[in-house]
């Protein structure tokens, strides 16, 4: 596995910077087979710090997959990446993008299981924004038929997380209960999903006002992220819940861990708190980090407890756990034969739109993943605009936030 | 459950210091049927806070059973109660122990499914250490026709700890890897045998060198406590192993936390470090508690790692999952009848015996639980010794540790 990412960061540096030309937007696909369209990050901050330009196209190392994206999965990570807001943040410039979906368009040696047509999902240690990508096989994975491909690319981060979470981390079993902050986002809905498979589950959301008339259905009971919401499950639930799992961080974690019953498991799989309007360095990184709530072991010993961290991403390209997540996705690819589960997706948009995209994330917008689709035009801007929106290159910081008159119309799915 | 633990103390300040007199060691069981034989901890400290006296006998309250006595478990933890280095110590005086077996005497009402004559083995919220407990029907097990009574005393506390730390916390499946601490104990012993009921599990027990050779063949890897067993496992298990179990805290929590594999669970179900030779009061055991390293949740996130507590008592006496202790105790007992898991017992001690076999768990001299015999005498003195162990109402601190000329021959099982 070392090699192998030391390789992918080779490959990295060979494949940005080879068109570092001005003003690349709006780029459209060329036949020369060479180049391709990606969106790339100049640097850490705020959404001008995107643009999408051509690149070299890569070829596939030993053992590794050519895919021709059809679409690529965008989740709050990516908004932490893009701001820097991670432990240890890649070299830059770089592609983001962790997930896509799209079709084998060759493939290296020791790939054997893949041919070229195939239609397949896969996770990428970066650069899944682009017209083409290339992964190790064991991160890809046969799409089934009744899969388009936008479920596919809202599929693989999101459900292999929520399973992971609630099968191999906290041992979801028969009438347990389940707490999940941002219950609208992709891995909420997976979540609620997967609770739905096991008998007598309840589940208590947590989202924006705005959402709650979509994904009222989803969930047991649903409780304005705005309001106390620990004093309403307390409420219900006196003796609290099995399972917190907690994407935001920060005051998020004390009020989990008072949620939980005895035996109960805490699972902090994100800290998007860290996320503000504001461009985020990696030492205000730093800083979060150490303002967080440390827990006392002895506390957790005191009161049965069980605190855990989960990341798929450092799952699979840290800790080689390519095979565990391999075996999940089998069952997860069961479970959505069996029309047990599906995919939510919010809205589609064109490698151009990334930034409308990302704004809608960092609005708490979206109900269900959002997904860059790699040959869709992008939206004409709304007559009301007067405005393009920010190009590349430009200096200074974009305020996120209230910029509504600049955005595209999202084509919801 | 909070109703009976009201009782249950009021019950306690009923029971004790009815007899307050000079020297009552030694006592014989009385023909008297209102009173009976008990261990007193009349302060927190040293062994010399231990005495053995007449106390009236207790009656059961509703939903409660009678056990006439036979044997008592002596945990780590009655160490740390005598010292106060516990969260929240009883009032004094009392009587210590949370286990024992015996046969039922008499039953209160609402007690259905025991009658008089029934052997069982219970738990005990103090108390335990005398010749007669009370103590709701919930904590009461019936104990197999081929266990003895001291099998029986050194069954439950460790047995339902070590299942449910193996399968409740960590979820314990083929293949993995166990590090447990303190391996030659009564908690050690059995993790090791449960582990031999999953396939394919490796067990690094850590031990005392002086154990080793009784307890080389219950674990796959053992270690010396004194060596770097870290850089020793790390040379059988690069990648680290799945669930470490530590009784000891401080130092070793790192030490685990660094051990683990991702998705590995560390679980401290004991602070045995935190009782040393010298008296503890509560407030030196409230500053331990702060230098206990603390956890930054967002190092689980990056690290995909689990920290758990554990601790039965809370669990039963706090948390009021006696239904699911009674359930892993039902699993136990099959697998008992399978003869798949065995207690072992180290040795038995009279009554008055109880400060030498304290010793004996303080310098760790024991490979399996030592059992307070309750018909049992006191073995004479050995010849050696010149003096009487220190009696009740000595003020002077004893020093634990090298008083070997004082020491009693135990009877080893």
């Amino acid at each position: 596995m070392a090699k192998e990412g030391a390789d992918m960061t080779e490959e990295t540096q060979f494949m940005i910077d080879t068109n570092p030309g001005k003003e690349p937007e709006h780029v459209e696909s060329s036949g020369d087979a060479k180049e391709m369209r990606a969106v790339v990050l100049a640097g850490f901050g705020g959404l001008n710090k995107l643009r999408v330009t051509k690149k070299a196209m890569p070829e596939p190392h030993d053992g590794e997959v050519k895919i021709r994206v059809k679409a690529c999965g965008l989740n709050f990570l990516d908004l932490m990446v893009r701001q820097g807001s991670i432990d240890n943040p890649p070299k830059l410039p770089i592609v983001p993008g962790f997930e896509c979906s799209g079709i084998v368009e060759s493939v290296g040696e020791n790939t054997a299981g893949f041919e070229i047509g195939d239609r397949v999902m896969a996770f990428v240690n970066y650069n899944a924004w682009a017209e083409v990508v290339c992964t190790p096989a064991d991160f890809v994975y046969k799409m089934p038929e009744e899969m388009s491909f936008a479920e596919a690319a809202a599929f693989s981060l999101n459900f292999v997380a929520a399973y992971m979470m609630l099968f191999e981390v906290a041992n979801l079993r028969e009438g347990m209960s389940v707490l999940v902050h941002s219950a609208g986002g992709g891995v909420g809905q997976a979540v609620a999903q997967l609770c739905s498979t096991v008998p007598n589950v309840t589940v208590f959301g947590i989202a924006s006002c705005s959402k709650h008339a979509a994904i009222r259905d989803s969930v047991t009971h649903l409780f304005d992220r705005n309001v106390d919401y620990m004093q309403e499950v307390q409420k219900i639930s006196p003796e609290g819940v099995d399972i917190v799992l907690d994407c935001l961080c920060g005051e998020n974690t004390a009020k989990g861990l008072t949620l939980l019953r005895p035996l109960g498991t805490y699972i902090l799989y994100g800290a998007s708190n860290m996320v503000t309007g504001e461009t985020k360095s990696f030492f205000s990184f730093a800083k979060s980090w150490w303002q967080v709530e440390k827990v006392n072991p002895i506390k957790l010993y005191e009161e049965n407890k069980v605190i855990a961290g989960f990341s798929l991403l450092n799952l699979l390209f840290k800790h080689g756990k390519c095979n565990l997540v391999k075996s999940v996705m089998d069952k997860l690819l069961c479970l959505f034969d069996q029309k047990k589960i599906k995919p939510v997706v919010d809205s589609l948009w064109a490698l151009e739109e990334v930034k409308e995209a990302m704004q809608r994330i960092h609005d708490r917008g979206n109900v269900g993943k959002l997904i860059l689709d790699v040959e869709k035009s992008p939206t004409p801007l709304m007559a009301s605009d007067s405005t393009e929106t920010s190009e590349a290159g430009e200096e200074e910081e974009e305020p996120e936030g209230d910029n509504d008159s600049k955005e595209r119309m999202p084509f919801i799915h």
